[in-house]
């Protein structure tokens, strides 16, 4: 059983646990086609187990307490395939902006979401904004994993677009949930073409609005040949490590000036 | 890990395994206060863990697949309190609108909601409805128990009123979770001068808009002393029976008539 | 004309006629197919005569006043079928609300929605909720008759199916208004292999979401055959007085214990 | 029982009477203050009855079905008011898209609407546009009395702003309900300071947002002193005389260049 | 540059310039087909032009701030030809909404709507009351020319239905922005079939639902043959003095009597 | 007179002249505070300049057409401050899907929101996915300057935080329209403190929910005393050549692999 999980106390104890600078914590996964190798739930499992693994390390120094995550999000880029079960915008809006009303009628005001799926971070941005300006809580937007078209890095081998199914997430899905991997299905899917782009490409200065298909018929974009558990242990320690520091400043962060 | 849980395959092998008679099962819990003796996670919890039983042990022979559950669902007679996490009613039916537009891209065609929280039962009903007129669908709404107030029974000390936090539920928990039930808080609440009323009644033929703390303080509305381990497990057992007979019906289950 | 008929006052004379007591009743009818032999206005004729002869016989006693009807609700199980004129679900949930906070602006703090149409049932119940959570208002759902689907009786030979155009409905309307009634084209349309569920029925334990045409094309599901005048007066009368009865409760009920 | 009432027929009765060339006639009143002395329902009897009237005597000839009308719809400029029952835009919007897409489910392709209520007239011009388009519907808004701010006309003594519970709404109500109208409370409301405004008043070339308590307590605007049953009866036969010649030009109207 | 424009200034600078009396400019154009001889921005540059003028000439005398226009309105009549760039009612209104809460937050008190396009008009004054409401702001709706199916002129060639591409508007044009207007491509589009209809007309007791292209393919409805730059600036001229004398009327325009 | 400004042109001729390959340009700019030396329009003027610069230089060539801008986008982070104008996240999706949905009626497949207005976008990556998916319509995001908050760049002294009324900010309206700017009111608001986050800052790994007003109360978050018409030149210059290399790019994008 995951640590510090709020939901196992009850409410009168909620209440009593809770003070101004408990940060709750609220995994955003994903259900969607990762490819033939890859669950469609990875980035769920991915998110849970990130947030999971980082409340129980640092939980009870930074006063961090775990919400159930949400499972369905946004995914329209693959809701071209069977197997992807995905929230409209507005849906997914309405989601967080009633939940943190929720958050807000407990003594906690900071409330982080901890996300697992590169498309919902524009949409978590913007719903970060207009709950902090509805309810006063102060709202962050954690990722264990920068994907590559969000700043973060990508293997060499595939040419900086591995956000998809490709060698991080496999590394990391082996390592965590072995058993629901098939690296016989593993291959490379990497759009070389584009790398021609400088502006227009994932991560660019201009961002464009795109659906895996796309790209091609797999829905990978990456290279999922070389994962291992190995690689996938040392990147899911890096993140629980990187989440450590970043719920560190969340826990403690005041935008106004010290007096 | 749960026996055929859908979102642990990859999409191409969802769509493999599906075909049109296999029933998807969504458990709907809740997030919302039950007292101070139980865990504000318990609807979740329960319909949780009965949609697992009951899928594990007819799965393979009904063709049923799990999904994830959705935690946070319609609980606004909670909102009084703090640590009910609660979705308005178009949220939560824009949430089950949007999945079951991703169930009817999958070649399955009959989607079971298992509900854990009686909030939830009208707006399901609902659902399954406008569901089933806009995707063509087949919908269910099952109750592994059906509450007091929905046409369930209720032991005779709660005058028929068990239906949050009473002596079923708590004994529920006290198998499937025993180390979240603090017996020690177990108290009756029964609002006993409800007892005079024969039609504006739970489960009476009139209906009423009630929040639970219009009965008392406490939010809970039954008598949770007597609950034991021993009568969850017996509940449990009843309860998957009962779900295993119900799902048999659903997974065959044809409005038409034979030719 | 209607007894107690609220709206024929002036804007000062409601005030001064409506207390804290006073039980505003509002019937929700439905326009749909009802068969070849039944107008498409069955449910509104139904709803808004019983409401009339409640309030005319019990108002004076029981401080109620009438509302002009609803007479589109949602009936998107007949939407099939030129002559069903019916609200989405977001559409009559949202007519509602707006009715009810007009009420809350008045000297009344009880509102009964008087239910002709079982599509509404699920619906109002979770607009009952809403409403005493929004205003304040204590909400009632009545049903002047049951249907099958929802608790109510139904003769032996409609196999307890008699929910839509069968024996009972149109003898009521063979009562109230016979003219409208074609008995040449009363027939029975009982979808009797749906009798082999236990579970999956009308009034079941498990729900399920349906269209009208989906146990045949007629569009009634009963048994109209031997419908009388007289049988549609005893149940008219059996009816009234059933409301006469909910509705005192209606105007006493408290859910708060005495003090 | 008024004639050609289209919801007294059975759904197949609905589908064999109406073709192309009928019209629908969908009267919307309004259930709001009139002062003192008028019934806060007097928008909906006078539509009503206008309809009444004008689909009885020329129903046959033109092919006019009359529909159940609508009671509560848009008139927040009388919200300040107990006794005023009112939609939003939004809802009242969408009820109209509503039932127009269930009349678009019938063989008939004129729907219009018969309006009672100013308050009204702006936002049905709007849906009247929206339906169109949306269902090919022709469309159309017919005011029985166009009130002096749409263009009609009103008695020298209200200066033209005899827009609300004046001289001629009090004598068509003592026409046609006479047991309603306490003439003992009618007065002379008249704001003739804005009788000094050439552009910015009641029909002029600009129009304002306005609550009807902006020009005084009474919320009314008008003079009903001089109100008798006379005038009332002939505004009547002038209306349904003028709305016969409307109606006339309604069913035939095409604007396509005949070829 | 325009004078007056309100957004030129700094924000402290807004605060200092407003009071309660000043009256912000809103003009609302549409991008709208308007036949092979005038851009699709005519009715938005005309909107702004005249607004520009009746600030620049009357601003400092009756304390008007201009604000950047709304481009994109309702232009659904004329959605079937590409080069129409419209928002539906309900984005629209949301639009005007937002906008004027962001009024609600200045020191000014008074908003008027400078309408440059008739398919807006309705819509407008449902928008003016609601808004009225909502914030309390005084509301108005100004028509720089009062189009034929609002009550304003048409030269007689036109049978009174130059109401889109005409002569006036086509002058107006040749005036503004002659390099715009493709005089060899002006003609007469006039239904004249429409004049036989005395209630279902433009500006008559009947509206209807319409379509630009129900008339004809060419979308123009009017006579665009005899448009000069002269009769232009005629018309210019005429509707700024208008504009002027009627917001001098909306400065000081006081609903309640003077006591 | 912006050259190649799309709303121009006739309908007819939009339709010749545009092709798949054309790219409609969208500004989207802000009304906001911008501090007391800058005028609240600075976002749209900024927006607007770039996007006329841009398409003059390179429209030709690329293909490009200019809309008119949306003046008013979401600027809540600024809604505490009188002057600032802002529509909600709802009501700015929509009118970005409905302006889509008119540009998806051309023959033009390439849609560019150059994007003036740090607030909008992450919303603008939202609408960009949603819009791609529904009207199949390409989609990009353009940024003539991309805040430091979101990947560009800031001068030393500002701490790399120059966001909003900063050094470039004001030097480019010293250059663009130097008449708005107050430079006696320029002043250094850097909010120093938050220096010491390394994760939770504009721009970093975390980024969170603020309100301009958190970090004190000018509004500001940069240093504008050292802004000169010279730079701000500099800074118009390579943006627009910036934003001729992006536009080539996105003129020619094309996501799927050569064959």
């Amino acid at each position: 059983m995951p640590a510090r999980l709020l939901t196992e106390l009850s409410a009168p104890a909620i209440t009593a646990a809770l003070g101004p600078d408990s940060v709750l914590v609220l995994p955003t996964g994903a259900i969607e086609q990762h490819g033939p190798h890859l669950p469609v739930a990875t980035d769920l499992i991915t998110a849970q187990s990130m947030a999971e693994l980082a409340v129980q390390q640092f939980g009870d120094e930074l006063d961090l307490w775990l919400l159930p995550p949400l499972a369905y999000t946004k995914s329209n880029e693959h809701a071209w395939s069977a197997g992807t079960f995905w929230l409209s915008a507005s849906t997914l809006t309405a989601v967080l902006a009633d939940v943190a009303r929720s958050v807000a009628k407990t003594p906690a005001r900071r409330l982080a979401f901890l996300n697992g799926h590169g498309g919902n971070s524009a949409l978590l941005q913007v719903a970060a904004r207009d709950i902090r300006l509805e309810t006063g809580l102060r709202t962050f937007v954690l990722h264990p994993a920068l994907p590559a078209d969000h700043g973060g890095e990508s293997a060499a081998g595939e040419l900086g677009m591995g956000i998809h199914g490709g060698l991080d997430e496999t590394s990391l899905m082996l390592h965590l949930r072995p058993e629901l991997v098939d690296m016989s299905q593993a291959d490379r899917w990497v759009p070389e073409h584009l790398d021609a782009y400088r502006h227009v490409r994932f991560g660019g200065s201009v961002s464009f609005g795109w659906s895996s298909d796309d790209f091609g018929p797999s829905g990978v974009i990456g290279d999922a040949r070389g994962a291992t558990a190995e690689l996938g242990e040392e990147r899911a320690e890096a993140m629980v490590a990187q989440l450590g520091e970043a719920l560190a400043e969340v826990a403690r962060f005041d935008p106004a000036a010290p007096r």
